[in-house]
């Protein structure tokens, strides 16, 4: 990606303010490919007032999470437009344009400027998928979006920690995806507010749910006895209704028990960790690179821990000294 | 894994000195799965006078990398005995007991006290491939085997490594292995001194060979003209002499003109930069768990960026003065 102009990111934050969906959707090109102009951007839309309700929905690869998130979109847009969707999964058919065909027509939504689609590669360059989430929602909660759906495939850690950052959280499965996503689903449940069973038309889906309602009665780990299950069918909607009003039921119930506000500061915090654990990062990259090759060079014989101790003595003792000589 | 008594590693030292291979067997598993007692253990067994020749074994699964290995570990062992294998592979037959069963009876080599054989985790707690296999390589160094063979599957960043780190390098390869492998081929390819050609029996090894001579001559980065193919047949033995000899030419060669030591500074350097990170993530890690939950607490306004510059700033100052009241 070319490097911005200063002037650029100027113009592209006063087109965001003036709500322009395609600064929208340069800004979050930036951000997610161009670390070097993260801070300011983040850092000019800050701070945010009235942050959008933030729902999660995360599953195994092909439980039907993209045809749900987008019936979902059809049926919140209704109270809660402007909205948008931020997609993780690497399979996702959240796509602009193409975006799930025919079945429920989001291209029309699209393009109606009350539904916002984004996918966003799992992995990238300059960070990892939580840091790009927190990045990507401040942009969209500034933009003055009213409720936000963030899609992940919900495997490996990272994706568990964004969906921990989720105001409300939806774990989807379907009935008969084998024994491995059985195994994957075992650690998913833990973050849901509520279980989604999708598919519940197909056989095996009310033994699904017997098994679910099973299992999350013996309460898990903080024992969350509050935990839920739905059944929908994604494809043609039956559940739908039902499903949004529960979301959104969960989300001001949270509100009322100050749960929501601590489940924020967490985001807040976790983007600050984020942030923080790269700074420090790059001081000691930085150092390594600046200093001579001869200053860094062990021999075999050579004690590498005591030669790492000195390294940090050294880089704090002038590092230090410096803080102190910007504070004087 | 139960923590030792400092006294218990006192002892283990003592008879790791006295050449007992059960205390050296015992403090690999300490250095590969209990970190707090590393520095102690490999501090104690520097310096290290008198390096083995380390032969990096490399290449996809299923081209008979174990095989291989064992074959060269017996036509190694008549000259260079005592000699030992650290294997990285998950799927590995190198371990002892069962080790490649009838086809090479290593287990007999095993036993005769000349030939030690380690399977590591190629994934383990407290630390990447790459630092474990440099704390291991100083344990079989110190313990005076005259060659040591490093095998890893070569899938990844870690492994490219350590294998980079190895004093000689046979990339292994097999015909007809399917495309995803000839890809995972194309990245090993660079880093190897020797590019084996094994099952050389099956249909495809001669266009095979006559690929890889032909891509090698074409010059990868920094134009390795030095690189060679051989071909062998591990399963019995044909080729096995040739590489062999091959190998500990090359490794001459790389002693004569000063290469070998280039990397084994490179090694060391690595060893020190894999110790450096840890312990410098180690501080921040501290300095976060020593922190107030209220200092820590961000709320969804606040600027990030900002409050992880004050944080550092806050912690360089702090520690730096302790840095220079240690020094003063």
């Amino acid at each position: 990606m070319r490097l911005p102009d200063p002037p650029e990111i100027e113009a592209l934050l006063r087109r965001f303010g003036a709500g322009s969906v395609e600064a929208l959707a340069r800004l979050l090109s930036l951000v997610e490919n161009h670390p070097a102009s993260r801070r300011e951007i983040v850092s000019r839309v800050l701070p945010i007032d009235g942050q959008p309700i933030v729902v999660g929905v995360t599953g195994p690869a092909g439980v039907g999470k993209s045809t749900l998130v987008s019936r979902l979109l059809v049926h919140f847009k209704k109270e809660l437009a402007p909205l948008a969707a931020l997609g993780f999964d690497p399979s996702s058919k959240l796509s602009g344009g193409a975006l799930l065909g025919d079945r429920v027509r989001m291209s029309e939504h699209e393009l109606d400027g009350d539904v916002f689609i984004r996918s966003m590669a799992s992995r990238g360059h300059g960070g990892g998928t939580g840091r790009r989430v927190h990045e990507a929602l401040a942009l969209l909660s500034a933009f003055g979006f009213k409720l936000v759906i963030v899609e992940t495939v919900g495997a490996g850690q990272g994706e568990t920690e964004i969906m921990q950052n989720a105001d409300v959280i939806a774990v989807v499965v379907a009935p008969g995806l084998g024994d491995e996503v059985q195994a994957m689903k075992a650690g998913l449940l833990e973050i849901g507010d509520v279980v989604v069973v999708n598919k519940a038309d197909l056989p095996g889906a009310d033994l699904e749910r017997a098994v679910l309602l099973d299992s999350l009665s013996l309460g898990g780990p903080g024992g969350r006895a509050s935990v839920e299950v739905c059944s929908t069918i994604a494809t043609d909607g039956t559940g739908v209704p039902g499903l949004s009003e529960r979301l959104l039921e969960i989300h001001r119930n949270l509100e009322r028990d100050g749960s929501l506000a601590k489940r924020r500061q967490e985001r807040a915090r976790a983007h600050f960790e984020g942030i923080l654990r790269e700074r420090w990062t790059e001081l000691l990259d930085d150092r390594l690179a600046d200093s001579a090759p001869d200053a860094l060079r062990l021999d075999t014989g050579d004690n590498p821990y005591d030669a790492a101790d000195r390294f940090i003595e050294k880089m704090l003792r002038s590092t230090g000294d410096h803080g102190r000589a910007g504070q004087d």
